[in-house]
């Protein structure tokens, strides 16, 4: 699979199009209005019928329905909780869909995206999978993105629509890929967010202003995330796991005494109980001299 | 506090100190070799008098002991395993402390060092306690630095021959505090380590080569790092855990599907277990609209 590929937050004045949204919580509010904003014709449906009001005043057309929606957008874009969500809103339209193009952005997993990728097939409509990363105040600015999946030919036509709504990433006709991307990015921010509160409990067990903390702890995980991510990726894809800077016996050997700290400072420790327990069970089984990348096998074992 | 001090990873011609080193392993012997390449006169002491002859063949003087160490050097750098060591090694020697200064660079925690300091100061030496984040290839490189906390005096003194093992960051007068430093911004990395082999192994699970997907990884927990930890330190330090990006409410929905997707691609959900048994807990107690700052609230209770 190649690199996913990166283009411009927004494309050169893209042609005018008429895109539907359906579903209309904070996220898919923040698409709907970008798209206006980008200047397309947005027809707007929700389940509840009061989100629609301050769309429309901003030039959207109600749907009366979902089918209505997905007849009226060369492109329709559905943001809602739950693929069960999606699922229970198509089925009784299966007829509407043919010859449709539909953008699923609700958050899944691959399995799900496959699935609903495999029945809109069968409909005879194009089906793109997306993962959005951004919270919905970051769609359209270029701290946020969306990661695609699934029909490329479709990708390609509507991405100077979609580039409305922020970059956008291709990650390959698998449409499992965008959710697995997605959920392998929030992911990394989960262990991140575990790191960090864990390290400021630490800091303010003793009274310490989080705020004095805060710059020496953004500049270190930055630093070490910036060395740790490739150089696992890279010992992955080449099977040589042995390392000389930090082995996982060093940190076998380390992260007893992080857990004491942990509770002589009052902090729980519950959050790296789960890395002692593959730190041990690493050394345990003959990986000694490897680095962090042996973690990941393990993991998966 | 005020916010811990940055200097330049070396001073302009620092004058020729002497400085002792004991303890030899990887990283007391990068220590010392980077002293002896700064021009200072060094003297070395290991237990394993092996160790000594890589260091003395770059002009390093052995000790016949640890006293004869201390006695010849302005500074003497400790840097062993454990604590219980530094204390093994020093207690029966305290005699030769008065009037010395020990820097030691020991891995331990705010209560060992403490401790340390107090029974260094009954001795009539000055204690420095030190937190070295770099592994022994970072020492006296950019990369690296030492967090430093303990009799100021002495740390004003010897800055500039301390300049020499890499970037130095004074942390406060109690003893305690550079090693909390280290131990929270270590924490800070393990998390991060935590999620980047997780989603590495959610990656592979599909066979995607995990190089394709550094760049996005990197970029991605890099930005919510730089994003989250200042985000964080400035509702601790507020005390308004309230948020309009990321609720607790909103991460606790969706980390189930999270631990199922894990379970569903035959990797461990065991290193997010207590981040879903946090939020659980958070939203239980009526923090669902607080955002992560609540989290550290949560984990010192």
């Amino acid at each position: 699979m190649p690199a996913p590929e990166t283009t411009a937050t927004t494309s050169p004045d893209p042609a005018p199009a008429h895109v539907s949204v359906i579903g209309l919580g904070m996220m898919g509010s923040a698409l709907a209005a970008a798209l206006l904003k980008a200047g397309h014709q947005v027809t707007v449906w929700n389940r509840n019928p009061a989100k629609t009001g301050i769309l429309t005043a901003q030039g959207a057309f109600p749907a009366q329905s979902p089918a209505a929606a997905i007849e009226a957008g060369e492109l329709t874009i559905l943001c809602l909780t739950t693929y069960d969500d999606v699922t229970g809103l198509l089925t009784p339209i299966a007829a509407s869909l043919k010859g449709r193009v539909l953008a699923n952005l609700t958050n899944g997993t691959p399995a799900q995206a496959r699935e609903l990728a495999a029945w809109t097939a069968e409909q005879g409509a194009a089906y793109l999978d997306g993962g959005i990363m951004a919270v919905p105040q970051m769609i359209a600015t270029p701290a946020g993105y969306i990661l695609y999946s699934g029909d490329e030919r479709a990708y390609e036509a509507h991405r100077p629509t979609l580039a409305a709504l922020g970059g956008t990433r291709w990650t390959g006709t698998d449409p499992g890929y965008a959710a697995l991307y997605d959920l392998a990015l929030l992911t990394g921010m989960y262990g991140m967010v575990m790191g960090v509160t864990q390290a400021y409990a630490m800091i303010r067990s003793e009274n310490i202003p989080a705020t004095d903390f805060a710059p020496l702890l953004a500049d270190w995980v930055t630093a070490m995330t910036q060395g740790a991510v490739p150089g696992i990726a890279a010992a992955l894809d080449s099977g040589d796991h042995l390392t000389d800077v930090s082995s996982l016996a060093v940190n076998q050997a380390a992260i007893g005494g992080f857990l004491d700290a942990f509770a002589a400072q009052g902090v729980s420790p519950a959050f790296f109980e789960p890395l002692r327990d593959l730190l041990d069970r690493s050394v345990a089984e003959g990986h000694s001299a490897d680095g962090f990348s042996r973690l990941v096998e393990l993991l998966g074992k």
